[in-house]
């Protein structure tokens, strides 16, 4: 039995890589897309969503649009030098026909997973504010969720939306450190091993190569997301495998190295949304009490590109 | 020509150590103590650098009394469970005879490096108020010391006094904030190589064979210290080498590998205390504009171990 999925994504390139890994995974069945700001604003990551889900062919999928907004102010904004004005590269994709179903992604996270009480997976891989804001609506979620695996968070390693933070935590702080406090079985897929995980020229070579319609639209979108990561990382060529690696470890957790630790989510000045993780021996009265999550530290990097390319080519 | 060091300090059983180290070292010269409230109060850490200096036959060196409470706040006392409640791993010593000299510790500092300007290097192994203080009474001291080398902050690991922050940064964040901005050339010797160099029991043994009084004190005071290390981190025999390891880059800068980064000091929440490295690619406006320093990231811990072991037995 494949498992049920909800991606809570804010498109964006690599969410349109994750997504698609996820639709061409026969361990996944993909229930639901809810969108989210980020990468783009969340009106834009609701078309786009649309418009991955009408590439692919499967636009039974239902999509429900989230917040606008962080739980305690405005959004400071999306990232077009990472993504594109469009969130997809630049390359002015037409409209869809789908449409959002009229529920907030909030509404439809409680709808779905209490009616499959331990069936149902959240894979947020942007901001997480919506999983916030559907644990506010209904406390029972979490009792009732399978898992949730979240690409998000640095524990052991700089961050890359500021020195501190990871950019999906960095736009909702108050949210992630919500989500990490809900005892819930909750796994940190990020930076610590993100950053671990390259895609190369040779790797990204291969979707043009590949003649289905998912690797055609990256081969299409990679390049202007690829010229971010070797404009700012200095030696990196290609990318950083960000959200993919979320559903790479839906797949398959034998991919990463886990630690279990408690982590609490620094809210204030130049720290804002940076992952602490409280290790064996050193603790602190913001940590005391807290529920142990899963944090990747380590990964099998070349399998987890080998499986998405698999998948994708 | 021996080196001048001025060592700031807080001892403490590593102090001691570290202190010794620097007296047996012909490489330096130490012109002074300076003392300040951490491992103890600051009236503690001043009888104990008298005590120190009266077992070693130095009551020549001075001892200038420093700052009894950070910048912003009152001290948040002294941490008895790793250094004793004599800061000398409970041992009861004996007064001294000598006195602190009449002149405060950031005084002391700005007269002796304006007096030989270029000259002088500060060792600071405490909290940082008396090196700020010594900064807001003479800024001109910035352009006229030789180097500065503290030992303090985590840069890529975490930290000790919480799970975000080293504790001589935790104790006054807001001055080793001014420390790391002034543009004199500081190098911050942190838990990113202290943590990496451990003092195993078989090496600590080597001073209780050793015939001078200076390794026949620490051989009385570790134990007490070394207990601590063992009942809190998981898998650690012996000790970390803190504070010598300071004194080790003064003697031998090769013995450790280093970055040049800006560095800001977390103030707020649960990340106070945190040594915020910007590494290439990634800053933040909080950044902006900062002097580079130097930030030992690595360490040859068996020849750092060594030089201690050879210099005091």
């Amino acid at each position: 039995m494949p498992q049920k999925i909800i991606i809570d994504t804010d498109p964006g390139v690599d969410d349109a890589m994750a997504i698609f890994f996820a639709l061409r995974s026969p361990e996944l069945d993909v229930i639901g897309l809810t969108t989210i700001f980020g990468n783009v604003h969340t009106e834009l990551a609701t078309v786009n969503a649309l418009r991955l889900l009408a590439i692919a062919g499967r636009t039974d999928i239902p999509v429900a649009e989230g917040a606008h907004d962080p739980l305690t102010g405005p959004f400071e904004g999306p990232v077009p030098y990472v993504h594109g004005d469009d969130g997809q590269g630049n390359v002015n994709l037409p409209p869809a026909d789908n449409r959002a179903i009229p529920q907030t992604a909030a509404a439809f996270i409680v709808e779905q997973v209490m009616a499959a009480p331990g069936a149902i997976t959240l894979v947020p891989i942007g901001p997480l504010t919506n999983i916030a804001l559907a644990l506010r609506l209904e406390p029972r979620i979490a009792a009732n969720v399978k898992n949730v695996v979240l690409m998000g968070g640095n524990a052991l390693v700089p961050g890359n939306a500021s020195p501190s933070a990871e950019a999906n935590i960095h736009n909702d702080p108050e949210a992630a450190d919500i989500v990490f406090g809900a005892g819930w079985p909750v796994t940190m897929v990020g930076l610590d091993v993100t950053h671990k995980t390259n895609m190369t020229p040779e790797h990204l070579d291969a979707y043009a190569q590949a003649d289905n319609p998912l690797a055609q639209h990256i081969a299409r979108i990679v390049p202007f997301y690829r010229a971010y990561f070797e404009r700012s990382f200095s030696g990196v060529k290609g990318i950083y495998v960000h959200d993919s690696s979320a559903i790479a470890y839906v797949i398959d957790p034998t991919l990463f190295e886990v630690e279990r630790w408690p982590i609490r989510v620094a809210t204030q000045g130049i720290s804002r949304g940076k992952t602490w993780p409280a290790l064996p021996g050193v603790t602190g009265p913001a940590w005391e009490g807290r529920p142990l999550v899963n944090v990747c530290v380590g990964v099998d990097a070349d399998r987890v590109v080998a499986l998405e390319l698999d998948r994708l080519t």
